[in-house]
């Protein structure tokens, strides 16, 4: 994934010209804390966040180009970066967008915070039985009904309770790999669930091939 | 995973009688885009964003009770909610930051977006080889040597490419879930790798043992 999948198109940039009280109303009903500051071209010169902007209004300075970080400081991509970088940079400086550039350095998106949440989070809305359809797959011979057995099996090993494969299959319909993973206590760990079930039908069926 | 383990917990707080101004340098200088407004028992009653402080400056507004949002008006969680709502909203509603509140309505912390893109990034962190290890400890006579054969044989038959064990090694052991899950194009496809390589080694196992 590339980071000009993850940018918000409709990002709002402004020009070092532009009055900071214009400015002010222009982020406040866009609802976005930090914009590109672009010159003619759509270039990218300089950055201005909502704390340049209150600053601005308190001491009373009229333009942007008065509070503006300048390109120099400006953490950005490029299209072609991968997105991950998006994700680590965020995270490492607490950023809340990025500008993301063409090859020219004209501004083409912005990616905010809330764009990666989304990103990352719709692979956290995967439901375990996606996984599981992918199994059934995978393992060519091995039926959706052995896969539930072998989970209800494997379920009253690991939690001492008994399910029903029917409630096994209610169960992981309606369950998320966000909340699967939160649940087994980490990815390694939901993994090696999954990796138990699959050996478990496999070798049920090697020990119906061998009758 | 619960709210409370995702929280910022050197969140900043306001009183409604605060003045506009000091709270906007307080913002300033903690970086923080949005925070909630407390009373004398530290209960929430409010939230004032930048774009709040910034119509205050500009309207000339004098305190934070003539900006702020009601409680009602809040999204807000309880601590011992799971720590996927806050994602579920964050992403839903473009949130930057939602309070998190104990059984007394008291503010215990805020989850900012940047909190969320850390949690959820240490996932994408996780190496490949990590999930390797897994089967190497769930697939029970299974050797690292063998699934690092099986995996080089699939990579050849899926790509073209003749890849030995070591560099596979050294790939997974460079490149990390998401990288992994960006390139093969979705978590069921990657996933659909794994099990692959889970039954092919399975497969040379059992062939293995009849001879």
């Amino acid at each position: 994934m590339k980071a000009n999948e993850m940018i918000d198109k409709d990002f709002i940039y402004v020009s070092k010209d532009d009055k900071i009280v214009d400015v002010s109303i222009k982020m406040e009903k866009s609802k976005r804390f930090a914009i590109p500051v672009v010159n003619d071209d759509l270039k990218l010169i300089g950055w201005v966040t909502s704390f340049d902007i209150t600053r601005g209004l308190r001491e009373n300075k009229k333009s942007i180009s008065e509070i503006m970080y300048q390109k120099e400081e400006v953490y950005y991509l490029h299209e072609n970066d991968p997105a991950r970088l998006a994700v680590i940079e965020t995270s490492k400086h607490k950023l809340v967008s990025v500008p993301v550039l063409d090859e020219n350095e004209v501004v083409v998106g912005v990616i905010r915070s809330f764009d990666i949440v989304n990103t990352l989070s719709s692979l956290y809305e995967v439901k375990v039985s996606k996984l599981y359809e992918t199994m059934e797959n995978e393992l060519r011979g091995v039926s959706w009904e052995e896969l539930m057995e072998a989970s209800a099996i494997l379920h009253r090993k690991t939690t001492g309770k008994r399910t029903s494969p029917n409630d096994y299959e209610k169960n992981i319909k309606s369950s998320t790999f966000g909340e699967a993973i939160w649940a087994t206590g980490g990815l390694e760990k939901f993994f090696a669930g999954l990796i138990t079930v699959g050996e478990l039908v496999i070798a049920r069926k090697v020990g119906r091939s061998k009758k």
